[in-house]
């Protein structure tokens, strides 16, 4: 199984004859006691709890068709409709969407009872799916387990040596969590309910069940509030969600079986309420919506009781919209300047013997919670608002990491994490992938503590993002969290990994996400007219860039960007992870590995870097041209001269070929100078090549090499 | 001008210092007596009737605001927010799209008066564009004149060095022909109503103002008759439009100055029809929707009163829904068997003296033209229509070609042209730019005969096409037609043509065209899971290659394709034009014009062959994996034969090369296996290297190279 053993080890069910990504060879198929090799891998994201392979394929051919034999519901006949319609477009087959009857169809549906009208947290959500040549079937208790069988069955449909197949196998199937979000933030760049449902079909596809829409920020208050018109009338630039549109999402989304929860963020990030309603503040108005990024003053009054009555009313009208149980009312970063310099808060607070902003907070909090559980739901905020005054249904959504989480559990709180989930940090896929709910100090807590870790949502906070490239900032990188959320603790080899989320990223583009083709598209305007020569060298360049990662994008010589900053440049036109780069670093960990002494990956490595040291020059007629491009000609310059050095490395492996202690100085000189970010860009070969000049030097491990 | 000066000797206006395209070097511009070198070209497509360049730029930012001043109607005012909405996509600013007063907008608008309400032939399209470093003004007679200004404005708008921008420019504005339409086959392959919208758009964008719906075929009738239901209920398989849908189309496109013309193809190409009303048909029933391409038998009864009748019913409802004044009949490849079969017709032919099964179908078309008279509406119909028995408000649709419409002018027709035009037969975008309506014996005809000729019209019949691909075999190439029909006669460089088509093409994309990225995206699913190079590997070869081109498709060893055929392989994912094999191709004709003696331009060559030589292997796992890339196995093998067969005539060019007769023939053979279709696809460029041999042999314009 070679690069996937360490997570199979840990399978509690035994995989017979299962691969499951990575070329296995007969060598490791007979080390592990497995049975048979099976073209094509399977490349399931999220990897089931079980998997047993069977022998053969299922062929999928136009006559394929769906059978409902047992419990069937709106949601189970339009799943296998829309199941029909994904089969038709990844196939190019046109299938046939007449209702069939159990005797002749080719996936028979069985399932045994109703779920709830409203989804519940913890529903069960398990499938077993069953393929053999002869047909195939999907057993789930309720239609949520059978929505999640159709996806694990087009995962495995793919292209075979004669035709489109899915291979035999039997999986049995649950979630690891019951709690698996992605949370979008509407409000600092409004994001077109179009863009919403695509993300909430992808979502599907890797079996997320909890959308978090957070929905009121500094830059925007993004609902329709017929009690309060004012709200988003004069806090939305006329960007915001109609009741009708929101009750439509929220169909959509259940109709995927994922829940929807509301975010309104009390008492800070709420400039944008008190643009209609300054009265609500903690500090004088008027008040404009924020245009600029960061932690900002205005905080709702928690000294004011026209505020709970106006929370009270507005909670209300919400309540009625959501219908989910729980209701997420923020509490982040609230940075209390506003409560200090109002003398009657600051009063109040010694009133009554508050401690502080923090117990001013406290007690906003508090009746906050009445008025949330008064309308019915259960109240979730960031971590800010855990405090063992507040009653034990609260849910607590950890920004702050692992152990914030596990102290919420011992307190007796539910929770969830996001700490390390936060998309918009441009993290690698493997860097998420390596967060787990129950890391850190979470491992030691007790098995009834650890009941209370619900799961954990990733987040796409949206400064840098807009409806152009949303969907590049969240997959396919978020299909590495939800598998985190899904899979097997023991499902963690990141190699295995990205090999599955590649597959998978080229199934979700039949979803309509953009997050492949939007790269090319940008750049061409980027580009302008462009020969094909000249755009070739833009995307060679584009392919080994990634964004400046965590919080470097706010330092800029421009100054801060603002909610009006165009996202047109060459780092928002680049996907978050480099794919070329990280394939061409495991090359040269591989070539350094076996001494340097394999000719053919000596080649392709060299081949590689003549490649990017040509780049510049044909990048050259558009950098005069264009003022996006010309922005990254530092970057490309870098290129080149990194190339070079990686040369001079392979050169220096000749024999004869000087390597002493200056060259190295020299050559790692080049590489650490273009390790520094230019246009927010960062050049992700330079690592692998500073490998080469390290294993090239005299004392390297390749320097024996050369005899 | 270099590449340009063709059709500019022949503007009647005088063009100072205007470059459309081409990198004018200095000498160039001086030899035109040219006064100034601006950047960025003009990517001008349709080219105008006149341009004259100013000197500077309009700079473009969030700042820019348009104002109507003059008379304005909901085309008009809708046609600027879009144009805003455009501007804002193609540069990826934030645009204000609030209206402003003329005094401080950046574009003021001034139309003069109302169009018609339902648009007509011939209306004034005029408009004169100025755009100078302070602001830009469009003036036209009507709206329609504003609206093509708006796209003219967005192909001036590029990436600057500085930003974006527009030259300094004053056009005026006319088109050659007042019919320039796009006829889109609806009939064969379903197309639904977004892939029609965008393709509208694109319309739009090439300033084309008619769009021809062929709603009746053999294998489906598309339209809900309220009065005759049978016929989109039996004969659509449920993929028809609505009523109400089209009236929405047609607002659609009457909101962009397009004339939508409905296609009912009469009295043949009808089985569709006969599936619910068998009795209007010549032969017996019962009738089953058409599956298979071709033509068939089943056509309407002549003899049949009752015919009339029900088609005096249906085309009075067609012609309320369809408000265009011409209606289109079709009329085209009766093949008579059914009338020959039938002993009643035959007797009807002898008693009325008819001219056999011609005399038959013109007795038919008089009644049919008297039918749509009735309704308000002229008749429209393919070459087969024409006789002078019907009366001169008919029109002409010539699928012949230039001389049978030259026939139709001559006897007082008015026509269009669209032999040469059909964008199904996988021309290069320069052999049907070649083609003009009044190209041929329309050359010959007087002054007052050319009026009659009203343009033409490019046609998508779909046997090969689906929504998936169909964007991608009408563009970009549509746009060189829309050229042709709009743009002075002596436009007609194309290499001029295909610089400015290429820079258009990736602007088209803003519409939600997927012509240029629906080929990534089918490739993908042929690939199945890949690495970046295998994946890389398989779009090198689909780069360049090109399906077969006219009928030849239909000739296959799995037998003929039917409308249920997948349309999934690698031919159907390819552009039908290659733009690196044509751009290859250039290179090498510009190398052997020059002796082969420019090394640069050799080691250009070299490097794109060897990387074609070497691409057979890293496709090889591929193959092996799917059974989509197994089919183009030999087509790989060829290219890398044939690239080998071009480094050897590299080679050759060194001292002491062979190049004898025996040589050249041994190559020779080689390239020309290569030309041997398979998998239904050509290797574009084995001509190119067919050339090297030749230059390169004994005797070849290049062998003296070695000396």
């Amino acid at each position: 199984m070679g690069k996937s053993k360490d997570w199979l080890r840990g399978l509690s069910l035994m995989i017979l004859g299962a691969s499951l990504c990575g070329r296995a060879s007969a060598q490791d198929s007979r080390s592990l006691g497995l049975q048979t090799w099976v073209q094509p891998d399977l490349n399931l994201m999220p990897v089931p709890a079980s998997v047993q392979l069977g022998s053969g394929n299922m062929k999928i051919d136009p006559g394929f068709t769906v059978a409902l034999t047992g419990h069937t519901d709106a949601r189970l006949s339009g799943g296998s409709g829309r199941f029909l319609e994904r089969l038709a477009k990844q196939t190019g087959l046109l299938m046939t969407t007449s209702p069939v009857n159990g005797r002749t169809a080719t996936l028979v549906v069985r399932v045994d009872h109703d779920s709830r009208p409203v989804q519940e947290l913890g529903e069960d959500e398990s499938y077993v799916l069953e393929v053999t040549p002869a047909g195939a079937s999907i057993i789930a208790p309720n239609d949520l387990g059978a929505l999640h069988g159709f996806q694990t069955f087009l995962q495995l449909v793919s292209v075979a040596p004669d035709g489109f197949a899915a291979p035999a196998v039997t999986i049995k199937d649950t979630p690891r969590f019951p709690w698996r979000g992605l949370m979008i933030d509407a409000g600092r760049h409004f994001i077109p309910l179009e863009v919403l449902r695509r993300n909430i079909d992808g979502m599907e596809a890797v079996k997320m069940n909890v959308f978090h829409w957070h929905l009121s920020e500094n830059q925007g208050f993004r609902v329709e509030s017929r009690k309060f018109p004012k709200l988003h009338q004069m806090g939305s630039d006329g960007l915001y969600y109609t009741q009708d549109e929101i009750r439509g999402l929220i169909a959509y989304a259940r109709e995927r079986g994922i829940r929807v929860v509301p975010e309104f963020d009390l008492p800070g990030h709420s400039t944008a309420w008190f643009v209609g309603h300054p009265e609500l503040a903690s500090g004088p108005g008027p008040f404009n919506i924020e245009r600029k990024w960061g932690v900002f003053d205005p905080a709702f009054d928690p000294t004011n009781e026209k505020v709970y009555k106006f929370l009270d009313e507005f909670i209300g009208e919400m309540a009625k919209l959501f219908p989910d149980h729980f209701f997420h009312v923020g509490g982040d970063e609230v940075n209390g300047k506003q409560w200090d310099a109002n003398p009657k808060i600051q009063e109040f607070i010694r009133a009554h013997g508050l401690k502080g902003n923090a117990g001013l907070q406290l007690y906003f909090n508090k009746k906050l919670q009445g008025i949330v559980s008064k309308h019915g739901k259960s109240m979730v905020g960031w971590d800010e608002v855990l405090d063992p005054a507040l009653p034990k249904d609260i849910v607590i959504q950890s920004w702050r990491g692992q152990a914030s989480l596990a102290e919420a559990a011992k307190q007796g709180y539910r929770g969830m994490l996001s700490n390390g989930y936060y998309l918009d940090l441009g993290w690698s896929a493997a860097r998420h992938y390596a967060v787990d709910p129950m890391g850190g100090t979470a491992a030691d807590l007790s098995p009834e503590e650890k009941q209370r870790i619900l799961g954990g949502e990733s987040c796409m906070w949206s400064e840098y993002v807009n409806a152009e490239n949303i969907d590049s900032r969240i997959w396919p990188r978020n299909a590495a969290i939800a598998e985190r959320l899904w899979s097997p603790l023991e499902v963690r080899d990141p190699a295995s990994m990205y090999a599955r989320m590649h597959a998978l990223s080229a199934q979700l583009e039949w979803l309509g996400l953009t997050h492949e083709n939007y790269s090319a598209r940008m750049l061409r305007r980027i580009a302008g007219p462009a020969s094909s020569e000249e755009f070739h060298a833009l995307r060679t360049l584009a392919e080994v860039v990634e964004p400046v990662k965590d919080y470097a994008r706010e330092e800029t010589a421009a100054g801060p960007a603002t909610s009006e900053t165009p996202l047109n440049r060459v780092v928002d036109a680049i996907p978050l992870e480099s794919r070329v780069a990280r394939e061409f670093s495991e090359m040269v960990d591989k070539y350094v590995a076996a001494g340097c002494r394999d000719a053919a990956s000596g080649a392709q490595i060299r081949a590689q870097l003549i490649l990017w040291r040509d780049n510049d020059a044909k990048l050259q007629p558009l950098m005069q041209r264009s003022f996006l491009v010309k922005e990254v000609a530092g970057t490309s310059q870098d290129l080149a001269a990194v190339a070079s050095v990686g040369l001079a490395a392979l050169d220096a492996l000749e024999p004869g070929g000087n390597t002493d202690q200056a060259w190295k100085a020299q050559q790692s000189a080049v590489v650490q100078r273009a390790q520094k970010p230019k246009g927010q860009l960062l050049l992700m070969p330079a690592p692998a090549i500073q490998k080469l000049i390290e294993a090239a030097s005299v004392g390297g491990s390749c320097a024996a090499a050369k005899q």
